[in-house]
């Protein structure tokens, strides 16, 4: 068994992981660090988990959190990572940020988009991005990990394949997300009162939400050019979910049946993505609680436009459950164990 | 007083009606048409009338509900409209359409999109599309009006000045409609059933919906000029509410300033639509249960792309306030009359 | 036009009270007062008022918002509202308390339920409980009212006219009671955090909600003896909306006949009350928005006991429109002025 | 692996079944029967299921269903079962009932309630009822269950052991009951369309909801008397979720230790019954999608009266998980197997 703490467990992400790996066949939580909650069983805090997970809630900065496991996971606020991850690297350990801090190769786009200081170059250039379905090798040799954003999820899974055989024209690409309430964290604001977006439906973080340039630079990778894209997040109201409808136009030459069989050729045997017939469109509802990305895309005859449509659940495949599939790699696992694939439903 | 009967009065649209008419000071409710509840009182079919709309309901073909009224309100589903606008037109009187029936020009674009017969070529020469901030003069002296879609209306009023002024680009216009529920009518319909919609959100009508025809003819108008639109409508779990989120590009010289300016020229006296300030963009929330259009735009000085936000309440302005406000053109009266200014709230 | 101010005018009680006051027929509103927004503009706070009340929000404490109005509403937390009714009495003001103040005749009780510091004995002596329905003749007559909790609306109106009139054992009385969420109000707390409240239903408050004592001292009055009754809150996943389910023993002798007598000789003629018909229960929804207070009740013939369900808009007849309503009896006014009767559906 | 089949399988409770299933480690499902999906595959109904169970559904009478299963769930509507269980059983198969038929030992009651022919009286004989707290041993032993209704599964558990060890006046039993939407099923209905359900609160079934012979059934073999209960249902705007709060009495001499007492020694090893410290009151969130039942209890010293809360996941402890429980209990496997313990949170 493989022994792991994660420290930022009381926030949703953080909880989501405890979730998902307290079912883990391989894996023994051993240590549960907190910002609030210190000495307070983990069941006190969320007590769905009364009987399941009592492990008492550590300061995040207890030292046994990183010395005692093997992997940390890192739920924290951005830019409390960076020297918790620095110690646990040091000590040999396996370390996976939920957070933003090391998803950006360039400090200056990271202090630029998220004014703060970022993380040394040094460590910067140890850390490895961990969407599976595009470097899973290089993930299976890490051992400082930046888990993707959520958005970033949804948009690099149904971008990346057709940039990167030139199917699309990078130049246009048009992003409107929707991402239930969980996404904004537990913290107590009036963005996520109740009362305010119960019946509610709005745009924000326009037009400069900060997983701008983290998709840009993924999407720059894949294309093998500089990509620009328009970004524009809105709240649904709801728990859970994620969707993004992304706009683009094919270039010449390029048809349905080549855009079914580059997607084919990327994904018809990852275990987590499922293309959705033609015809189909995702529900966020389809994928709740589960690792699944489900994909599907439409091409107007009318317009000539190119119309993606990719679904996720914020928490798993956005958040902890990518986190656990990258787990699963970095150890030499099979991927997809402990994570669950069949959504509650209705 | 004014006479007022309403046929199609126990859908959502129709019902909506009957809540802003029966508090119009101008106006008195004769008649309400239905095609299942023939005798019942209104107020058994909507409780929340009780001791308010007690009248009880007459048949959808009761030759009373056109007789004995000055204006008739048409809130059937598509196709049923035809003979009833026929003879109420005949009889001289005042008719508001609010399904699709006389919204499209030509026939065969209808009957291409809906599927059905088209109304008469004469009927259909005589309508009057009401979208008051567009063509309010000719509202007045119509007899027969098309009250627009609910998507169109957010659309429109979105995008009509500023093609009208040549600010931008009519080859880039995407739009991402997002809409609550009560757009699909109280139809029972697995689609609208409580456990399949709470929690879920996703795209549907694609890419094929309706109101792009519509969209289209009225754009094309105002533009001068033949105009295509990729048009994606979703589903937000909520009962009422529609924001459209659309994406286009400033023609050259074309700055924020020049936006705004366009704007107020044509909005700035409009009684039912709020140009937000500058940073802001509009919640669903805050037109519920109102006639208004609120509206916002943000240019991203990174991409050069020009984004608009436009949002109602899809059975207010996008339907029965509409038409009020519609019916109060038509009849000379003010054009505010009978129409909530203050969303509820919270 | 009378003139009124409004201080605590951003809590959600308070903003209900702009929005029906800014619509009254007979008042302007002269100020508002709130403790954080001291200079912005109303709307800014709660943009549905934007182009409507763009009025500065003053300080709670700027001496004008009393000595500029005739009527003062207090919707303050409790405990910051007594040196304020102080004042405005003593100028001669009629004073509307929304809060727990001054409800409570025994400060012994206040102080043992509310854990501060009662208002002065002379104060309580001359505040007034404002429910119209059960002293509407004093409450015309008093210049200091103490409006009702919104729990209590409902179970006062539900069983005062039985008790009253010896019809059910005041030995039984079991409150059953459902709020929407504003009940808590704006306040940012993790039990109004949307992802909590969403998809989950609990108790709270269990077994000493404060509005115990108050529901204890109304009904002691209306019974003419001591009455004790159990009653357990709990929260809906719903932003508005109160339903009190109520069981309780018919005496001997009393029949459905007789209780829907007694109903009726009470209630017929209330401008704000709606007794259903046999068979049918109160849904919040039909209550919506408005100032109805539906009432049904059901004797099961199997078990002798007698059931009552009493629904209200806990923003509306649970509080700011109660205090609406008191205030056009304590004004001489219509006592249905500005008070809207038509719920929104859906 | 033991081959399973349910009739019924596109139901709510049905396809949660198969959600159970497919996961259950010493299970092979076999058949799915179905009314309106012959042939098409299973995850064309439930798209959730893509890629996980896309067996073709056959029809509900499929004599192959029964065939070449061991165990038979049926999760039809109430009437439909009978013929199919008799066949089952014939042929030596395990049959769980999910529906009403086989849960009334009094055919006359039964067809008193549910105004349909009641099951053959020899069939009634053989049913067990399927509450495995209270007749676990029984259960063990049988061949046709009845698996409990969802209201009845929240009560009997809440009062059995109160009832049974006389602690509680039976004379005083109500019971206001809350249950999510998933419980009327997937049925088409007005009574489920989002935009009635949504922000709305009401009671239904009152005062002869057909749970209520069920109740008085069980508790009075519990009690060893006939027992009465008042029964009410409510509507909670929410997909999953039940809680029933329970007023009482305790007999004399019975304090909150006493209580305390009884539900350990009934409870405390109960893998799926979680006992609530003193204080805390249960949320349907705490159990959503797993077979718990959280129990809490507050004596108030005021009244008296004791209020017992019980909660559950409609679908899960009251319906299709407590029908797995059962089957492992039938089968001699480990009784905890397939049956999630972790709430999805939030």
């Amino acid at each position: 068994m493989t022994k792991v703490s994660i420290i930022g467990a009381t926030g949703y992400a953080g909880q989501e992981l405890v979730r998902l790996l307290c079912g883990h066949p391989k894996v023994e939580i051993k240590g549960l660090g907190t910002q609030n909650y210190k000495g307070q069983p983990f069941s006190d805090v969320y007590p769905n988990f009364r009987g399941i997970v009592d492990l008492p809630c550590q300061g995040a900065d207890d030292p046994q959190l990183i010395a005692e496991s093997d992997v940390i996971f890192l739920a924290m606020p951005h830019g409390q990572s960076v020297s918790l991850a620095q110690t646990a690297v040091e000590q040999g350990k396996k370390v996976i940020g939920l957070g933003a801090d090391f998803r950006l190769r360039d400090p200056k786009v990271y202090e630029e988009w998220y004014q703060t200081k970022a993380a040394p170059a040094e460590q910067l250039a140890k850390a490895v991005y961990g969407l599976p379905e595009v470097n899973r090798q290089v993930i299976s040799q890490c051992s400082l990990l930046a888990n993707p954003g959520c958005y970033p999820t949804t948009v690099i899974l149904a971008l990346g394949p057709l940039l990167k055989e030139k199917a699309i024209d990078p130049a246009w690409l048009i992003i409107d997300s929707k991402s239930g309430v969980s996404g904004a964290g537990r913290g107590t604001t009036l963005t996520t009162h109740y009362c305010e977006v119960n019946e509610d439906f709005k745009a924000y973080g326009v037009p400069r939400h900060r997983h701008t340039p983290e998709i840009e630079q993924e999407l720059s990778k894949l294309a093998g050019q500089e990509v620009q894209v328009s970004f524009t997040p809105h709240l649904i109201p709801a728990t859970r979910g994620m969707l993004s409808t992304i706009y683009t136009v094919p270039l010449a030459g390029i048809n349905a049946g080549k855009i079914a069989e580059i997607y084919q050729a990327y994904y018809g045997k990852e275990p987590f993505i499922r293309l959705l017939p033609v015809g189909e469109v995702p529900h966020t509802k389809w994928v709740s609680g589960t690792n699944y990305c489900d994909l599907a895309y439409s091409l107007d005859p009318r317009t000539g436009r190119l119309t993606i449509f990719s679904a996720i659940d914020n928490l798993v495949k956005g958040a902890a459950g990518q986190a656990v599939q990258n787990m699963n790699i970095m150890l030499g696992l099979e991927e997809t164990l402990g994570l669950p694939r069949v959504a509650i439903y209705p």
